[in-house]
């Protein structure tokens, strides 16, 4: 039996979401835009969804704009609140962090003239408030900060920083990639003053190519995609009815039991933190207690390349990532892990460890053993 | 037992399909971007999928570029080579009758500074490639045309439309949104010098939420979408793995046997024309022969408000769709029937019945024959 503890690059679907994505796709396989039962059906199955979702948060259903994953999700945050807002500012704040989603969006913002502080973070991946505050200026438009990030697991106080935000300037969009804590963490945008919230549904054992992004009536935001005028104009497209149906029960349904499931993968990650940090030359990355992500452990390996022990704990049908698994093609060095000044010798060689809602405490214990036999013999080799 | 005559709309996914999709979601769950099995088996089936797709229309699986669907495969089309070239020049060529998904991109680069000209149609809404040739200038660098019209079935000849564009301009890239066509026509884009091809996957009996975008060697592109870098960079964020083995099943299945496939549904088409034309103050617009796509018919019946006769179809259980079902939440008379100077009376007036894999004979006979036994009591209704 494998081990799967690749959960933050990629989750499996719930056999009940399954199910109903397949009830979706052969008998209700209507267009929310025909006008005829069957279009209507699909129409009510897009406001169940939205309506679910919506519950998870509090929030009204007609602030949920469905997308095509968390990518989708993130540059429609970031590109389409900033050019909405142009007028009042070229000015966006991030973090040195972000995932590439964000990052990418803020770079192709800087071409067309923008202006993007990012903030820098301490060792253990967290930015500081205070920073945050003084890099707001008059004509800052947006702030955007990724609660948990998806490498090492490091949480953002996103709450405070949303304060300050609006105490600074009123204006200020403030979006939160949440597409790692959502499903994790309980978010109440409105409580909060979070203006935009990205989720993406592989992340929380729905389907992929499906996200959402909450956006609050007070937040203004122009398009990416153009054509049909679907969702109120903000995304155009034939609705992806099956995923649909299936990120909305799938986001049900991790909202059902959200404590004791948090809870019993800290228990999990805590036996697997415990267990590498125990392990010679082994280096949990950033924080690992309650302040840290239930889910997501980062660790480096001193004197072995990380690819090397993730393709040898592979033959033991143990599934890891190399640094974060969505950008695991790149060959650059980790921004997460460099701005948290991650000493050199761990750059190359961090393996990600993360869980989700099929994970077994005894998964740690043999993920650690498996380490501890394996990595002696690969630093010999190494070492040669 | 329904009949469903709105496939241009949406399609009932394969059951196979279904099933592969299935598989996908439940076993074969990886990120193609995780460097282990899991993401190494996914990687396989993408390759698969572009290769049953690339095969279809002889051209290299490294040529197909997997989006959400056919609304962003258009944008991407338009926006990404508009962009990709906009030193070259900002004129861009497209005609009157397009989906909304170029029309609306079109109009976004106009805002951009592009000029963009709108070639006329005639009456069965097909462009003169003369004009076409006349539109052309030196700063043209893109032009765009939808092969099978989605609202009346219009045909066109984007063959030699190609070979004008190229004759005048070897730099001028040519797309053509074959959303409603692939799958029923055979494309050969290599030697009909089609530069990019949009097509999409529950257009035909494949899963919603996913589409492609045919982009030859020689057309540069940039992305519209911006983070991990997947696809070659053209397009960013996790591949939605069933979505896209459900689209190369979907189009493999499509051409296995399309020169029968297409004479079937033009069968039935050839009834549904004969019996509506000979219905009185029914008028079937655009061409219906061999010009005309197997599987649209587009018909306005004088005296009647086509959602009234719509619903009392409906009623019967005959679903069938007011003007094009993708925009249909739009009160605007179509742009097509417009531009094809329908008659005024007919603005409103008008149904499109588009067929599908699940299409049968006897579909054609009870519609006609339900329709001649609403019309006179609908009609009765509206005069007074």
């Amino acid at each position: 039996m494998s081990i799967y503890l690749d959960n933050s690059a990629t989750t499996r679907v719930l056999p009940e979401v399954q199910d109903l994505m397949h009830r979706v796709m052969d008998e209700e396989y209507g267009n929310p835009s025909s006008l005829h039962a069957a279009g209507a059906g699909a129409e009510r199955r897009l406001k169940e969804a939205a309506e679910q979702i919506a519950q998870t948060m509090r929030v009204p259903a007609a602030s949920i704009v469905f997308t095509s994953g968390g990518t989708e999700s993130n540059n429609l945050a970031v590109l389409g609140a900033a050019r909405a807002h142009g007028r009042e500012g070229h000015h966006l704040i991030t973090t040195q962090i972000e995932h590439d989603s964000v990052y990418a969006a803020a770079k192709q913002l800087e071409k067309e003239g923008w202006d993007v502080t990012f903030l820098p973070v301490d060792r253990n991946g967290v930015a500081d408030p205070g920073q945050l505050k003084e890099a707001i200026r008059p004509d800052t438009v947006l702030v955007s900060v990724m609660h948990v990030n998806n490498e090492v697991g490091a949480v953002q106080p996103v709450e405070e920083m949303a304060r300050i935000v609006h105490e600074a300037g009123p204006q200020i969009l403030f979006h939160v990639d949440a597409i790692q804590g959502y499903g994790k963490y309980t978010y109440r945008p409105q409580q909060s003053g979070i203006d935009l919230l990205s989720a993406s549904g592989h992340k929380i054992h729905g389907p992929k190519g499906i996200g959402f992004l909450y956006v609050s009536p007070r937040a203004r935001i122009v398009p990416i995609l153009y054509g049909g005028g679907q969702q109120k104009g903000l995304r155009s497209g034939t609705e992806n009815m099956p995923g649909i149906a299936g990120i909305g029960l799938a986001a049900q349904r991790a909202y059902e039991k959200l404590p004791e499931e948090a809870s019993r993968l800290r228990a999990i990650k805590d036996r697997l933190v415990s267990g590498l940090a125990a392990t010679e030359g082994c280096r949990v990355h950033g924080l690992t207690d309650e302040r840290s992500a239930p889910h997501i452990v980062s660790c480096g390996f001193a004197g072995v390349r990380s690819e090397v022990l993730l393709h040898a704990l592979e033959d033991r049908e143990i599934y890891v990532s190399a640094g974060s698994a969505c950008s695991s093609h790149h060959r650059a060095a980790s921004r997460t892990l460099t701005a948290m000044q991650v000493p050199e010798e761990y750059l190359g060689s961090t393996l990600r460890f993360s869980l989700g809602a099929f994970s077994k405490e005894e998964d740690a214990e043999k993920t650690v053993a498996a380490v501890r036999e394996l990595l002696p013999m690969l630093r010999m080799f190494t070492h040669r």
